[in-house]
């Protein structure tokens, strides 16, 4: 049988989503609660692998069990297993074809900077952060240049192993909300490290460094080394993935609500 | 000289505000920040002393010093001293008869509780949780009847040093926002638990356990074995202090403003 999971965490002290030697990914600790359920070693695929120090308020993992536990053991038997930073939101049986991963269509992420003279405390981890004062109004106006479908070299990871640095991106917006930069992006899928190296050079703009169509001009040089650094992961978070409602699935995306004024 | 300033804390790895012999208190982390700019030992006083585990978008602190340094100094250099879950806001130099904690008129709280199924896991720590459906128009109506100054021992822990169990509570609201409840309450001064034992209460009542008159029967009887457990420090939040102008501090309160949807 094939199960789908909704899974909500807090990524600052996980490795990331991938499983790792140390036992130290989100997955890692997400089939450790699996197979505590089940009496048996279970493998998850996710929607989406996100960087160390990444959050996500919506995450889909699919596996296959062979042993039959109802729904709600596959939540609160798991989250009783989890650590206090993870939690399994819903869980459901679907169709063997269904794929995390290959069955899903589009990709959400939203990135919370904070623009304040003082570096976040509260927040740390939560929330990027640029100590100095960024202009939202020419971000938002170079964000502009990425949306459609396009070689994303220049925001690509030199360890990135996708086949192709093609991707249509539907959604990339700024906006200013309190003390808070808020950056949106939907995508078909995301390059390693794309969405940090976008913000970066988003900075960039934001702080003058260079003009909006810089935006425009990285991304037809197709070369990582003419663009920002990577920005830091603390304010990202993946917040779900649009699959087709064949499927059935409970809602996958859950959008971020800005935290602090 | 006597400096003021803001302090932003998230609780969760401290045991609390005061110094303690392990030196895990946020003061001990202030005072060795402190020391580090000023070269000199130098003693806090603090507005509030918050529990473990427990908040603050606003705590304002005084200390004297025989040293002088540039207001940045006690902001940006301490902030290089502190842990990132701890920062200062703002620094100010103030008038020798100000103390923040005698000087203060009013303190203000801020609960977040989490009414979903199942335990949060991005905000662990940052809001409590109760697991069943908790009816907010009974909370709210029970709210009331703590506003004004009365004997609040019903509320008030054992270890309680306070000379008297009169307060004057000039607000306790509860209001629904999105999946999170949102508990407001100011006073001229709290007594130890008095939130977290009013929110219990409150909670009891919200599930429907007691009555809303509940609550007026509990002050009147002012007997902390009737009512409900303490309940969690993780959603409380100092949000700040008034003073008399005249004091001329930068802002002394700064709002939650609630976290994910």
């Amino acid at each position: 049988m094939r199960i789908a999971l909704g899974l909500e965490y807090c990524g600052t002290s996980f490795t990331g989503w991938q499983t790792q030697p140390d036992g130290r990914g989100v997955q890692d600790a997400l089939e450790r609660a699996l197979a505590a359920i089940a009496a048996a070693d279970i493998g998850t695929i996710a929607a989406g692998r996100t960087d160390a120090g990444v959050h996500a308020t919506m995450q889909v993992v699919h596996f296959e069990t062979g042993v039959t536990r109802p729904d709600s053991a596959w939540v609160r038997g798991v989250n009783a297993n989890l650590p206090a930073t993870v939690a399994v939101l819903w869980a459901r049986p679907v169709a063997d074809d269904f794929h995390a991963r290959y069955a899903a269509l589009r990709r959400h992420y939203t990135y919370l900077l904070s623009g304040r003279a003082v570096r976040p405390a509260l927040l740390a981890g939560r929330v990027g952060w640029y100590h100095r004062a960024l202009d939202p109004a020419l971000m938002s106006e170079a964000a502009g240049a990425l949306v459609g479908t396009h070689d994303f070299s220049a925001f690509r990871a030199a360890e990135c192993q996708a086949k192709s640095p093609m991707r249509t991106l539907s959604t990339a917006s700024v906006t200013l909300t309190g003390e808070h930069l808020r950056f949106d992006f939907s995508a078909n899928a995301f390059l390693q490290h794309m969405i940090r190296n976008i913000v970066g050079a988003l900075v960039y703009v934001g702080a003058g460094k260079h003009p909006p169509a810089w935006i425009g001009e990285l991304l037809a040089g197709r070369d990582r080394r003419r663009a920002a650094p990577t920005f830091a992961p603390d304010g990202l978070h993946f917040t779900g993935v649009e699959y087709d409602a064949g499927w059935e699935l409970p809602p996958t995306i859950r959008p971020v609500v800005l935290p602090l004024a």
